[in-house]
């Protein structure tokens, strides 16, 4: 599951558990500059962009759990699940490239509709 | 990507295949009589209940295309981008645990937002 082997999982790990111990900065040290995400509500490009996509959820983080996790030389996928003050269980799986030690690209997948129905129910 | 030493990999492929070439019948072949998916919209468990969620998807699918793919002895991550007549990029992740050559569990991610608003639009 945690084959250490692969450079890319542990970069992606690495990045994983810098993000959520709520350290943003940590984690942002593992995204390239260039980065493209691929997120459910579109394609998101440049580091600015994604941490401004991924503040306003490690800031309602409440714990996360590891499902799995491979990788080889180049790719690696966490799969995992979340628990924040909008939503219960929210499980998402990030697929990244990582290229000189940093996700390059990463496709981001979560479903969108609970986060959604928990704030029109808030509002 | 597609470590054939993995059997579980060798399984959700093998699964992944039929499905998306629309043969739920054989896809069903690698699936337990018990499994259990915890899929978006809650826990689904058993076979045919399990079917019941595949088939109005494979009915509307025009094509998946394999994103990423990994796997060791007992558990393997298969994420996959669809087109369907709802909704032109539908990424979906399936992380299975593979029990005697079936699936007898299955972590299915993928966001239901832009179905269900394909959905409501089409009504």
């Amino acid at each position: 599951m945690t084959d250490q082997n692969s450079p890319a999982l542990r970069v992606a790990l690495a990045y994983h558990q810098a993000w959520t111990g709520r350290n943003l900065d940590e984690a942002m040290a593992y995204v390239a500059d260039d980065v493209v995400c691929d997120a459910p509500a579109g394609r998101i490009e440049g580091a600015d962009a994604y941490r401004a996509l991924m503040e306003p959820f490690v800031q309602m983080l409440i714990s996360a759990e590891t499902v799995a996790a491979f990788g080889d030389e180049e790719q690696a996928i966490v799969v995992y699940d979340t628990t924040t003050t909008l939503v219960s269980s929210g499980p998402a799986a990030e697929c990244v490239t990582v290229r000189d030690g940093r996700i390059a690209y990463s496709r981001f997948i979560f479903d969108r509709l609970p986060f959604q129905l928990a704030r029109s129910t808030a509002s």
